[in-house]
Order: structure tokens, then sequence, then C-alpha cells
């Protein structure tokens, strides 16, 4: 019987074996450590943080599928044997649960939620009253399946929206800004910053001290995208200076990041654990195991997204 | 010259004089309490908790202005003098931050926003995974201006919407429960109660334990219009058999309730300090102002919502 390998961390491995067996009976699936594993039968990887090289010692390997919508976890991705697809988790709800998230910072960050929270255990009444949400301007960096969803779901709620990706685009509904040279013309003015880009060599690090310090005084930064793509001494930084006045971190350079981090003492950071758009065993599997047989059925024709080289993700 | 005459709470009242002063230079603006107030020359009242019998002691009055959208909070409303009428405030930008409001509240605890806020002080690293919004029902009592706006974003959030409000409707895009008899066939399966009804005889306490009950196991209570709409015993009681999670009260019986209150000892429950639709006295002012002019330049063909004392709002 053919199989599929399945590699991810220890805590969640048992319901993401079961769970893609149970949507793949006509495989044989297997932990990454199991002993079962028989490398010439391995049809399939499923893992989250693969190394490359690893999954290059399955000798008849017709496809790797990321669990998690980016690809920037796969180790030596750069070195996978040639012909070997990487196919990616991307669903609907993967981006309503984004759009969700988002809209949520947002709204709270706007309506100061965080303060409410805080009054109340001070046990004082104080006015909140706040611009409307069109007098706000949120950048969205990213503009994908993810970016483009919670850009309309914003634009509903009253907030004037601005985007920049990577490259030239047409059409818009919403002010578009793309590449390295309009990324501060993009920032300016903004009050909210919010980052759904891919990790690639191109957007490590992008958010630095120059991008935020061309927000609004007073604003705030969103990052659901991966911790790369933040200079976390930059935001300590500015949020120190005033400049900025809050963070939703949804992803850190390292996660989880231990109790003794100086990170927790901030009340100008809220980490959200790495899941604005969690990909449970059970939604993951499913997903996976669709493109998995789509792609066992007719490889010539897979529709569903593949890592692209040539555009990182 | 004739006057305008303000009342409301002394915190205020200095920035409401001055601010319906500059958008109505034609009248003389002052405080309830001043000793410049001549009776005979007061055209308009614009009030916050003004008591009828007083308004009535002004022999020339056109119209009393209530600061806020409703008219609860007019004392002795139904010995006003015959042919006085109550130039409601009602204004896009109200409809407009209700809408923040209500969509911030149901995010966050759709997606366990305080928890989160509990796991950063706690400093540890938890799984946050939540179901989709279209698996989540949304409840909303009252369908004018504001919860017409709020069905339309939480239905362009994903989520699940029914509707209740008192009279017959049709042609609505959500299903649809009006009157007492069908109350309880509304709330039942609704994840989330949202109220924003107008107080009035009939809505008084309607929020009960026999309501709440009928929500699903785990679910939550936004109260955004009257602390008087809900029977304040009946939600702890719901909430200490753990039937209810949580509950955002926008509103209190008592308004500001004092420190010693033991609802602040509650982990379940949010105050929001009556600023889910805050008028400032800035906006409020203009509004208002528009109002009197309006209403001043041709009362025969005024426009602006006027209470109704057949309907009680």
């Amino acid at each position: 019987m053919k199989q599929v390998v399945v590699k991810c961390g220890k805590s969640v491995i048992d319901r993401w074996v079961n769970n893609v067996s149970s949507h793949l009976p006509e495989f044989e699936v297997v932990g990454y450590r199991s002993e079962s594993v028989r490398p010439e039968d391995v049809s399939y990887v499923v893992g989250w943080q693969p190394d490359a090289l690893w999954v290059n010692t399955f000798p008849n390997l017709k496809a790797l599928a990321a669990i998690g919508s980016g690809v920037d976890h796969i180790a030596n991705l750069d070195q996978l044997r040639s012909g070997i697809p990487v196919l990616r988790t991307v669903s609907p709800d993967l981006a309503q649960k984004m759009t969700e998230f988002v809209s949520m910072c947002v709204l709270s960050w706007h309506r100061r939620l965080p303060a409410m929270i805080e009054a109340n255990a001070q046990r004082t009444w104080p006015v909140f009253d706040s611009p409307l949400a069109s007098e706000r301007t949120v950048g969205i960096m990213g503009y994908g399946r993810m970016g483009s969803k919670v850009a309309n779901a914003l634009d509903a709620l009253g907030f004037r929206v601005k985007i920049w990706s990577k490259s030239p685009r047409e059409g818009l509904a919403f002010p578009y800004y793309y590449g390295t040279d309009q990324l501060h013309s993009f920032a300016e003015g903004c009050d909210i910053l919010v980052c759904l880009l891919p990790l690639t060599n191109e957007t490590e690090g992008i958010i630095d001290y120059s991008l935020l310090k061309c927000l609004n005084k007073g604003g705030c930064l969103i990052n659901a995208a991966r911790g790369s793509h933040l200079v976390e001494t930059d935001l300590f930084k500015i949020l120190d200076e005033q400049w900025l006045s809050f963070a939703y971190l949804d992803v850190l350079a390292k996660e989880p990041t231990p109790a003794t981090d100086p990170i927790w003492d901030r009340k100008d950071i809220l980490i959200t654990f790495h899941c604005a758009a969690y990909i449970s065993a059970e939604a993951g599997a499913e997903i996976i195991a669709g493109n998995i047989r789509a792609y066992e059925r007719d490889p010539a024709n897979y529709k569903g997204p593949v890592y692209n080289p040539a555009i990182g993700y």
C-alpha cells in the first residue's frame, strides 16, 4: 500500500495522522518517526517545517503538501528535488479566519478595547470617544486571497483602505502601491499597518523602523504573517518613543516565546499565539487530503495552488 | 434675542453650550442653571434627562431636542405640553459607531480576545481555535437605523443573522421574528444576542432569564441599548450557571455604577461605559443645531426624526 508520511509537531501529530488517514483510506498514513515508514512506498509527504533534504530521500515521492498556507517553513526548499511540486494549503476558510481576526484587531484598536478591559480592572467609568472608521486609514501589505478579503471587509466596515504588494496591478477599488520604491509612500498617512505578506527573501525584515515611522503618530501595527517580516527591536523602539501606540503580533521570530521574554511585560503589545488563521488538524487534513486526491487523479491538470519558485511562494 | 437652553451633566455642559452656540449664532445659548435664562424668550431646549414638567415652564417653546438617539431619558414625557415635538438626534454617524462597536464585541467574543489578553498576562502560549463566523448565529433585537446597519455588517463578516422587532415586516434578507409570541423562537439557536431596542414600557426588562436560556449554551449577550432592558440579576444567575459565557454591557441600570458594585468582580462581564454610540458635544451639537435650524425654518415640513407617542419612541 502506498504511504503518506506526516511531519509536524509532536503535540498534534497523532491528530494529523488520524485525520489525514480518515480522508485518504486508499493510503497508509504514518508519522515521520514511525518504524512503518517504507521510503520506496512513500507517495506524499504532509509537512510543517519539513526539511527538503529529508523529503528528497523518498525516491518515488509525487508531491509535498505543506501544512499552513505559506512555504517559508520548509527548510532547504531551494534544494527540493526537481519535479516535486509543493501543494499549498489554501482554503476560503483560512481567508475567512484571517478576515475575522484582522477585523477584530482593527476594531479593538480603533475603539480601544484593551483600555476598556483595563478600566474595568480599575473600576473607573471613563468616556471613550473615538473618530469614525472613515477617519482611519488601514494599510494592508499583501493582496492575495487573504489580503483582498480583509481589504473588502474593512472597507465594508467603513475604514479607508490602501494596499501595497510586490507587483503592479490594475483596476483595484483601493489605492494601490507596489514595489520597494512605493513602500514608504504607501505607509504614509496610515493609522494601522496590517502585514499579510508571504515570507520571502524580499519581504524578510520589511517592517523596520523607517517603515513604521511613516505611519501616523499614535498608530498601530498588526502582523498576522510571519515573525521574520518584522524587526522586533525596531518595533520596541518606536513603541518606546510613543510614535506607535500598540501592536498586535500574531507571529513572533521565535514561537512560542519563553515566559522569560521581556516582550510579555509590554502593555502596548498583544500576542495572539499564531491563531489568526489557525488550521486545526481536522480542517487542515480535509483540505490537504482533497489536494492530494486531486493531484493523484490528474497531476498534469492539478488546479490547486502550488509553490512557484519564480515568485517565492 | 431668542434663547436655546441646554440641560445635561455638569461635566460636559460648558462644551455643549459652546458648541451649540457656535452652530446657532442666531440664538443666545445658555445652560439651564444660568441666571441669564429668560423663560419667555426660550425657543428650544436641548436636553439629556430633562423633566418635561420643567420644559413646560417655557411658554413660547417651539421644540425639545433630545440629546442621544432615544427619548426614554426624558422624565414625565407623557406630560409634555401638547404641540411641543421632541426632535430626536439621529445621524448616520451614530449608526456607524454602533456598528463598529457591536462588530468589535461580536468578533472579540467569537475569537476570544479577552481570553487572549489574560493569556498574555499569564505568559502562556495556548492554541485558540474557533469555529467560522458562518457557524455562529447572532440574534439582533431592534431593526431601526442601527439594527439594520449592524445586521448588514455582521452578515458581511460571515455571521448568520436573525432579527426580532416589535412589528411585522416583509421582504427582509434575514430571518425575521416579531412580537412577544415569536420572541423565544427568535432567541433559540442564537450564540450571541444583541439588544438595540428603544426603551419603552413594552421593552423594559425584556432580557430576562427565560429569554437568555433560549440562547445556545456558552452564548453571549451584548446590550448596547439601555440598562433597563436587562434584568441584571437574571444575567448574573445564568452566567453563574455557565449557560452563558460572557456579556458585554454598554449600559447598566445605574450609570456610572460605583466602584463598590460587585459587578466589577465578574470576569464574565465587560462594561464598556455607554460609549457604543457615544455622541460628543462637538458631534452632537452639530446634528442638533441642524435639526433646530430645519425646524425653525419650516416646522410644518420638518423631516427629521420626531418622538411618536403612538409607538413610544
